[in-house]
């Protein structure tokens, strides 16, 4: 009797040793894309360290990522076309698919219950029930005689609503996931300019941008105002002006808002634009250290950070959005591919590729505070993006 | 052997379940302060429900909170100097201080690692460790010939600051927490106007403002030229054009931002001030319901959620944040005391004191998605505030 008390004493300790060792809070979480492992680091930036590695996730070397509404699981898709769920408690696939044979990233909506994925071949948008991956609706990009476009720019967008861009189309779709999945609505805008190549919308979820690869300026959708369609705004900039072959286009998610301001990775050019969001002109031109790749501002829009292609991939410049100068150019280390900001904003956590490392800056003083050891990494996300619009 | 390989595997079994158990995200908790019993609910916004109550904070007629970096931490400032740290994954209290005989709120450093809170008697500022609440500093209001002054409208800003108003001194005082905390270092803005009563900050950490109950107009500081000092603006608003007796005054945290517009209570009138961040004026007094109290924006900013003093706090009035027109009046419930949205901004949450029930509603439809029962619930505070400046 004793023995059997003890025994059931003893289990319930240790049931509570491990309940209490498991629990943590998902707020300072995020994670790593390993890119040529196929795995993903588990991190946390409350003390900067590395929690757990997992692996098989297939090719990430264009990956991105977005985070249930609880900030436990990550989706993350892979350029393979693969859509994975990571648990970031116990560091487990929690399920895996191969949605299309090339995809190149997604959303998840709203209220956190449909994960979207944006694919090139064969073009389309697909959409998995969020707990389980469970495909929910098979939405083909087709325009004019049943020709099949490369759908880009996906974001999610306020009201259950998921807008993206037809590149071989010329379009802007807007689908509204609040209503019927398997014929869900969709309004489309057409002549939207030629060949979009990536977009971004801003953090009200207000206006969705759209890169033309095909000609100069921009398409601009002003969600609020729906009816009145796709505005061409900055028509004197793009490749038109291009002095310099382009190494790699920019990605248009990094674009950064500050104030009314908006700054942009200007295609192949050695600048950084800054647009007045009021009426949608060009404000200044700032030289850039190289081609830019992201143009992010802190969470506190202070100050603007700004990486580089080749060959200027080893610096970050830093900008002040206040002067419109440049504060700060500094070598960071060979292949500065991506940085995140802690969500209030006082480190910047840079992946540096080449140097198989993660450099966590002081973004108030440039110190480096910690650097850590991953294998080729790329993107990093924090799971604080589960609460924002546009991630 | 094949016993103890049993109970073995049967332990790990269980060790697994009460793992898996366990463990949860925590990026959509919540706490909903119960001012009546001293007691708080953790709720969870994914599929809208209660998971726990915690008993035994003292006095909870003025309540706000705080949360830890990670999400899984609430700090609670009571009305009696309370300040209790309570664990939401376990639904304890991992500690409780007793810190002053009057307080009124707190803010929490941008790197999670300070708790401040100000005081209304003795006065003054006191740091604690957000690990285990110890006492960091004390910082006493003096000003004049060692006269002590109340604190009101504490805020976290950028650059590991802390922002607040001294009710008695006129003054607005600048804490920089990422020095020496035994003698922190302090800038002092004096003659900021009479009796200021509370304070906010821009969602960006850029403009503090303290409302003025001794003068007519607001006090304004921009953080990014505080050299400049504070200045004077709206200076034919306040107290002097006051038509109706304060039922209540109203909570500047409350204060919404939508694109370039700022969306104000009007103290003591029934009206709504919508000013231009560009230039401080005065674009536009909506009409409203009653004497506004809360006047909080959407996430998206498409809205902004109005609720009322006495004899109109059964109501709530939506704002279109674009025509700036009333959208839609109507009953929420007696004592409508406080609304928090959803991170993404699908859902708010609207505590109904005097039915004992929190109501949720579709911010799209308006449609009452929940309703779930409350002692006296006031202040309603969701865990993706930790990842947000200033609240």
């Amino acid at each position: 009797m004793i023995k059997m008390f003890l025994r059931v004493s003893l289990f319930s300790l240790l049931v509570t040793l491990v309940q209490a060792e498991g629990l943590r809070g998902t707020g300072d979480m995020g994670i790593v894309i390993e890119r040529a492992t196929g795995s993903v680091l588990i991190i946390e930036h409350s003390s900067n360290t590395q929690l757990a590695r997992v692996e098989g996730l297939g090719d990430l070397s264009h990956a991105s990522a977005v985070f249930s509404r609880d900030a436990r699981y990550a989706y993350i898709f892979g350029r393979d076309g693969g859509l994975t769920k990571i648990d970031l408690l116990t560091a487990k696939i929690v399920k895996r698919v191969m949605q299309s044979g090339n995809s190149i990233g997604g959303a998840i909506s709203q209220d956190g219950q449909i994960v979207a994925v944006s694919n090139y071949k064969p073009g389309g948008v697909k959409l998995f029930a969020a707990s389980d991956l469970a495909q929910l609706a098979d939405i083909p990009a087709t325009y004019e005689q049943n020709k099949q476009s490369k759908v880009i720019g996906l974001v999610d967008a306020p009201g259950q609503q998921f807008v993206f861009s037809l590149f071989d189309a010329g379009e802007i779709w807007l689908l509204d996931a609040k209503q019927s999945l398997s014929k869900p609505h969709i309004q489309k805008f057409s002549n939207i300019g030629k060949q979009p190549y990536d977009g971004l919308i801003t953090p009200d979820g207000r206006y969705y941008l759209a890169g033309l690869f095909g000609e100069d300026g921009l398409a601009l959708l002003d969600l609020w105002q729906a009816e009145k369609g796709a505005q061409h705004i900055l028509p004197n900039y793009g490749k038109g002006q291009q002095k310099l072959p382009v190494y790699k286009m920019p990605h248009l998610e990094g674009w950064a808002e500050a104030g009314n301001y908006l700054f942009v990775p200007a295609v192949g050019q050695h600048a950084v634009l800054v647009i007045d969001k009021s009426n949608w002109q060009l404000v200044k031109t700032i030289p850039a250290h190289g081609q830019p790749i992201f143009v992010m501002s802190q969470p506190d829009q202070r100050r603007v950070w700004v990486n580089f292609a080749l060959p200027n991939n080893d610096s970050l410049q830093i900008i002040d959005t206040f002067t419109l100068e440049t504060l700060k150019t500094f070598k960071s280390g060979k292949g500065t591919l991506h940085m995140e900001f802690t969500p209030r904003g006082e480190n910047v956590w840079v992946s540096v590729r080449d140097e198989d490392k993660l450099n966590i800056y002081d973004t108030a003083t440039f110190e480096l505070r910690a650097s850590l050891p991953a294998h080729k990494p790329s993107g990093i996300f924090f799971t604080s993006r589960a609460h924002w619009t546009g991630l």
